[in-house]
């Protein structure tokens, strides 16, 4: 069977079905001469939905440890000659549980958070507040109390509102909040593009452009612009310990030209507040958003790459500039959780449609499986793309180009948009996804009450339950009609 | 302050920016003369911030209930000379609990459920399982086996694959399925538009196009539609109750000439079925999909008028096709639910951006709240607009162009793309959003670690707690490294 007029212009017809794509896959998985099921770490994926069912988040936790250590080393080793190494905050947003939090912890890096619930999390997992950051548009009065009260390594501002909140609560409490300030560099980067503008039109982060209004309304315009005028109040403020900037210019960027204007922009700025006020921050916050593979779309830069980029630019703009490199820090989080996680689901129906192309009618085939939606949003809510194999045997069936959708009753419900899988498969096969390790879990819903799937995590060769599966009775338990 | 070019264009400059438009709120909510906050049946809403916490699901229970009871009476009404009345099922994906479960059928509804979760909550809930329909384009075995062990009153099935595992399954079980066939219509309809196609590209339904592919894979084309081979394989069946045809075109839908066109086709498609097999199929279940107002651009139609044009046009084409007309039933999930509810946030910080606009530089109000795309995923997921009014006082302040957006990490985490606001709004106030009952708490997730808020549910002037606010224990529960 040949390619077909459906498949879109990045998909290539497979020369074998059965193969696996490394860059999309954790470094564990494998699909084994001797067994023809896909295996991670050994353990056959027939194995572990009998075990745990499906659907299944599994995440090759050595995997995901792995790169967390990658970013540090990297980014330590590019950096160590300009200012002395960089933090590498993981971004629990993408994923976090206890265990993810103690990982990050043990391979030396920090964690961004950015609420109060992953805050609580942190803190009970056991990690020291000098390496917790705490981000957000509005964080409320409990988050910022807590943040201050357990002395948080920082808090990243995000308004002239929120740092007189901030300062106000400081001084209730007769502590010094650690300060980072999100400005909006003008940057706005994803995937092969980035857009340069002045003014930002979002929600995060204070504006760079002189004259721009300050505060709510219309009204009160200065002629220094918001973030600068933060800067000052900051460094005046004797309740706030205004440690530096921050930055984060868009999620899943591959093109570093963003990264680098950015970083340009920034260290340029704290030049000029350098001039202002005689004192140049001590840090600079260059956040996340590295890109990762998803199908073969894409190709992300190795954490080598970036850090070796992102120091020569940093570099020289602090020597042109003429100040001193701050510290730097950076915020990965999909580029470590992604890879590190495929879902596995269990095949039930099966229909082919004919669809009108612009070479005639060509056959669909749909392919569902026992999740979707809930389990992964990331299709419905950015359209975004993923890969699928055929996960619990090979085949040697022709590749059809398939869709593969989930069991929600919404027609948007699609896991996998366009991919070429084997024309037999059939119910009970199971499929796995691979890439799902952020933004799945961490977005699932109950819709439908469809119960969240089990996380099971794998190192040294053993699988264990992380998160266990959601139940009816996790599913009826708020409901007080139930009783 | 006059009209924003940033406004849409639908959009109109408020005369009193104070006021509600009737058709987004229940009946219940007013803003009562000697008291400026929003009341519901005279509860005010700065009362129930204080006993609930916010953000809060509001629910007119009353009104729940009432529109309920007015598409039951309206469409039995319009059809008692055509069938004898229809059978309304309450979309329980749109928004369910095991009090709504109880006032649909207290109102002589019937639910329509689709999947094992949803089936549980109804029969734990006491609905009679011949009054529940199950629906689902990949239902697991294990709700399929539960179905017919309990004798639902209909599953929806959706593939040839499935019509198999139910007859399968019933004769394992001893027992008859009472099955619909979901058809593909080939209409699409969504607010003021339909389109009418011959091939459906989506995931639902068996194909009504002769020569279409039966099974999976390429293969397996037989003269006949999908659809009538599954009627002809149903009328065999020894397993299956063929109850009748079901369809769905679409959501948000306004214009009712879609169900026109669709009904017709599903008309016609039964009479070709009676003139092969001698037998007229005896219910014919038009869907749902009927539109409410989120904001001043939809009119949506009444239960009166969607019925009385929905009877003519069945009536009119079993006379032309010779046939008499089957029982009628339908399913609206958002146009009982949605309505009822409004969601209570607290807003905290604010900012204003300049934006390049065609007619030169604008600002924009960006108005933070303490929720966002983890309780209302519809404006991310389908660009949903919705509106917002102060709602714990009034102001007289210029109405300004306003952005409210959620907490979460995610600049696209917005709650109303684009509403007119006081200039005043300030931290501490609370902002209500109209139109939330459907798909918003049914959606909601925990994303960032944030709890899903309460719902409370008003009925006869008193607020009771129908589901309970998320704690921080609920969300650790299933992590076994919390232990």
């Amino acid at each position: 069977m040949p390619a077909s007029p459906l498949a879109p212009a990045w998909l290539s017809f497979p020369e074998d079905v059965n193969a696996l794509r490394p860059l999309e896959w954790a470094a564990g998985v494998s699909r084994s001469e001797n067994d023809d099921a896909l295996s991670i770490q050994g353990i056959s994926v027939t194995d572990l939905a009998a075990e745990f069912g499906t659907p299944l988040y599994v995440m090759d936790a050595d995997d995901f440890r792995a790169r967390a250590r990658a970013f540090k080393n990297a980014f330590d080793a590019a950096f160590q000659d300009i200012c002395g190494g960089v933090d590498v905050y993981y971004a629990g947003k993408a994923f976090l549980s206890f265990d993810v939090a103690r990982w990050v912890k043990d391979e030396g890096l920090r964690l961004d958070t950015c609420s109060g619930g992953e805050l609580a999390l942190a803190l009970r997992a056991g990690l020291d507040p000098e390496n917790i950051g705490l981000h957000g548009n509005n964080k409320s009065k409990a988050e910022i109390t807590k943040a201050i009260e357990v002395g948080l390594g920082r808090i990243v501002v995000d308004s002239l509102d929120e740092l007189e909140r901030v300062s106000q609560i400081a001084e209730q409490l007769g502590k010094q909040a650690n300060v980072m300030l999100r400005l909006t560099p003008g940057v706005h980067a994803h995937t092969h593009e980035f857009i340069a503008t002045a003014h930002e039109d979002q929600k995060f982060g204070l504006s760079m452009v002189e004259g721009d209004p300050l505060l709510d309304g219309a009204g009160e315009v200065e002629g220094k612009s918001p973030a600068a005028v933060a800067v000052s109040r900051g460094l005046k403020d004797p309740n706030i310990n205004l440690l530096g900037l921050h930055s984060h210019i868009g999620s899943q960027i591959f093109d570093t030209d963003g990264f680098a204007l950015a970083a340009e922009r920034m260290v340029t700025f704290l030049g000029a507040m350098s001039q202002d006020h005689g004192v140049v921050l001590k840090e600079l916050d260059l956040g996340g958003g590295f890109g990762i593979a998803y199908t073969e779309q894409d190709e992300p830069r190795t954490p080598e790459e970036l850090s070796t980029q992102m120091a020569e630019i940093v570099k020289s703009t602090c020597a042109k500039v003429g100040i001193e490199s701050p510290r730097i820090s950076i915020e990965p989080g999909r580029s470590i959780a992604g890879p590190s996680t495929f879902t596995l689901y269990e095949i039930g129906v099966r229909k082919t449609v004919i669809v009108d192309s612009e070479l005639g009618d060509s056959p669909r085939h749909y392919v569902s499986v026992d999740g979707g939606m809930s389990d992964n949003a990331r299709p419905v809510l950015y359209d975004a793309d993923y890969s699928a194999v055929l996960a619990s045997r090979t085949s040697q069936a022709d590749a059809i180009i398939s869709r593969v959708v989930g069991k929600h009753c919404e027609s948007g419900d699609i896991v996998v948009k366009d991919a070429y899988l084997p024309a037999d498969l059939t119910a009970g096969d199971l499929l796995a996804v691979p890439a799902t390790g952020a933004y799945c879990w961490a977005l699932a819903s109950n819709y439908n009450y469809l119960g969240r799937p089990a996380v099971v995590a794998v190192s040294g060769g053993e699988a264990q339950l992380m998160i266990r599966r959601e139940t009816e009775d996790d599913l009826f338990d708020r409901d007080l009609g139930a009783k």
